[in-house]
């Protein structure tokens, strides 16, 4: 059976947007799969040691990351199953959308860096203190605090985008759910599923009914919906 | 055969980003068109009166405005024809760049606001300043000379996204142009044709490439190519 090896925290959270969008995947693809949770400090345990990033999926003989390389391998592998892009301009579309997804990421990482933190294994906050507080040059909490609310206009300003496109398509690859909704899916289930201070009340309208059909469509228990 | 209203300023300069569009989707359709140059200010009185903007499609008992109603009615007019979307996603993606490229035309107004009124047949220019006036509060030399470096540095910072996309895949659509190359194009056009201040050498390195594809696929004479 495939195995996804998934960033978790404390009390099982899958928090990383990036083995959300595989999770979603599989999901669409009817593909059964077990979930291995994994901390940050535990990656180079996975296989033979040379992954430093999740997800990382094991399937058969193959053992692959990068979310991207692991839907083109889900797509060439099981042909059968529902198709994750549909066509070469689904592609091209999940290509620009993880593009204009990763620039919300910086902003999510301002907006609940310190509540990221609350939620990791005990194992992992050492590592994860050091590095990021590296990278901002300052306590995570503080960071947070100070960024919070520029970060949240800044991210609210870039969800226009999204906003606009779902007044016109249910979906962001048309119809029915695609890879492109699991990118950007991925990216507001980071922050929701770690933000003390940001809820799915907070996303505009259009995106916010989005969000809860794709978490109905799969079957996903989001905190924000029980 | 088919008319197609296009704005056009002094020495037959075709400048309007949505014109540009469905400019390129006639082309890439192989259906010969006659362009009808229009100021402004004779917008009114193509057919009955009743359309404010272009372009406006002539074809056969239909007359239509608005560029992506313009695409829609390609498509479905002439199947046969090479397709603009391809696929349900290529509407899709077509629709999201829409989006995205709206984004970048409060900055390229603001950078090319003085240059496009020099570019306007006489009989343009008094329509043109005092809607244009009205909008900005501002006399429009001072709105271009006080923007134009705010408005640069914000237009190439959301040109990152496409440049991004563009080093993956040579086509905004993937493989080969498609409707969401050419809206892009007509952003870029609309800019190109009219700034006697930013030119195509001011483009990421990737972008300017794909555009003078676009160029050379469709025999568009640029006058930063000749």
């Amino acid at each position: 059976m495939i195995k996804l090896y998934e960033l978790s925290g404390k009390n099982s959270v899958i928090f990383s947007p990036y083995c959300w969008r595989v999770r979603l995947a599989l999901l669409h693809k009817q593909l059964k799969f077990s979930s291995v949770e994994t901390a940050f400090t535990d990656i180079t345990k996975i296989h033979d040691g040379t992954f430093k990033t999740v997800p990382v999926l094991c399937d058969d003989k193959i053992n692959i990351n990068d979310s991207f390389n692991i839907i083109e391998y889900l797509e060439a592998a099981y042909p059968a199953k529902p198709s994750l892009f549909k066509s070469n301009e689904g592609r091209a579309l999940s290509m620009f959308i993880e593009a204009w997804a990763s620039s919300l990421h910086p902003d999510i990482a301002r907006m609940a860096i310190a509540d990221i933190y609350s939620h990791l294994q005990d194992k992992d906050r050492t590592y994860f203190r050091e590095t990021r507080e590296s990278f901002f040059g300052k306590n995570l909490e503080i960071v947070q605090e100070e960024s919070f609310e520029l970060a949240k206009e800044s991210f609210l300003v870039k969800l226009n985008l999204l906003e606009k496109h779902l007044i016109k398509t249910e979906f962001i690859g048309g119809e029915c759910p695609l890879y492109p909704d699991f990118i950007v899916f991925g990216s507001l289930q980071w922050l929701l599923t770690t933000s003390l201070h940001f809820e799915v009340n907070n996303l505009p309208d259009n995106t916010k009914i989005w969000f809860s059909k794709i978490c109905s469509t799969y079957s996903i228990k989001n905190k924000e919906f029980e």
